[in-house]
């Protein structure tokens, strides 16, 4: 069976993107990548594929349009079998979808509060954040991944965030690994992983990117 | 097979176990529900089974918890096979999870600022509850229901929602016949099905109880 044609809307600094990236990794797809400038104006495609949100990632499946990453990344793996991603078993495919979920609703939005704030808020934000990756540590449990003893959907969900940790730790002034040591090991294996070494961008070129936002809020 | 023991962690005005209700009677499932008294103190079983978030609905599927209304939807319809909810295609499935998300983020908390709001700030709210729902019938097209030609998942997900669009109409001091005829009549079809029918309270004591948070909150 042809996989068809696979077009990536997509945004270099993106964890929501990188997700999409590592699941095709993952599934062996290949598939083109166009580069949104989301400052410049959005392209009429991205507009017209996504116009509740119009925001990457969309992924065009044989010109059929699929949205929001994690989204994409269910979709994926639905439609191109092996590996798969998501546990066989439906208990195990609801604790990922929620897992999914949480993660979805908590880093990325304090990982903003970190990089925004400043004084007391600051502080607020860093405990909130070292909050929310310990529950994920439970989640983890002692196991070696999200996903068991492989790589699978939450990992993938999780570590496209992890792009912008480094710069968290920056501005927030802490070292995940001193709070989260369990964190901090798996995103080092993870990071040994091709789909995930080819994807993620340099830390340094992401760091430099969210100074960039905060000079566009007025916070440097 | 036996379908095992199903007791589900409830509250009567919760749009969000009705959802799980629903889902279960349409599967012709039966099971416990245990009501919570979500103001005179949580019972252990439900601490102890979402720990995470501490809030109904959970259904316990031979005692093992599974938590977050839509993905509980989604785990019945995926462990108890014929009428299927969800799409038989992964396009239309990533679609059906597209819209579950929308109407997530989206329809309670416009509706909860209806009910809080006062002035300027309810006219804002109203505006953006009518436009939520006609992003909702965009959705739905020129269909009967957002499954199609057939109730399916997205139906299950919005029509325990609509219990409190009563007392947002009351509160709000509109109608929303009046701007989303396809939505009103909607509702009323949903509302002909034996399995909503038998789950959704009467809108008068919704809009009774919603009066009483109003008074918890010093609105009225």
């Amino acid at each position: 069976m042809s996989k068809g044609e696979l077009v990536l809307l997509d945004c270099w600094v993106s964890p929501f993107s990188m997700r999409v990236k590592i699941a095709l990794e993952e599934k062996g797809l290949s598939y083109e990548a166009q580069e949104e400038d989301l400052f410049g104006g959005k392209s009429d495609l991205l507009l017209k594929s996504n116009p509740i949100y119009e925001k990457v990632p969309v992924l065009l499946h044989n010109g059929k349009p699929i949205v929001e990453s994690a989204n994409i990344v269910y979709y994926i793996d639905e439609t191109f079998g092996s590996p798969s991603l998501l546990p066989a078993c439906a208990y195990g495919r609801s604790r990922a979808r929620f897992w999914t979920d949480f993660i979805d609703k908590k880093v990325f939005e304090a990982g903003s509060s970190i990089w925004k704030g400043k004084g007391e808020e600051l502080e607020l934000a860093n405990k909130e954040f070292i909050d929310i990756l310990k529950k994920l540590e439970g989640a983890m449990g002692d196991k070696d991944y999200f996903g068991g003893d492989k790589f699978g959907f939450v990992d993938i969900i999780l570590i496209g965030l992890s792009s912008w940790f480094f710069a968290y730790e920056k501005f927030g002034g802490f070292k995940i690994e001193d709070d989260c040591p369990k964190i901090g090991g798996w995103i080092k294996k993870c990071k040994e992983r091709e789909s995930v070494a080819k994807t993620l961008p340099d830390n340094q070129k992401v760091f430099e990117f969210v100074r960039m936002l905060r000079k566009m809020h007025g916070i440097e």
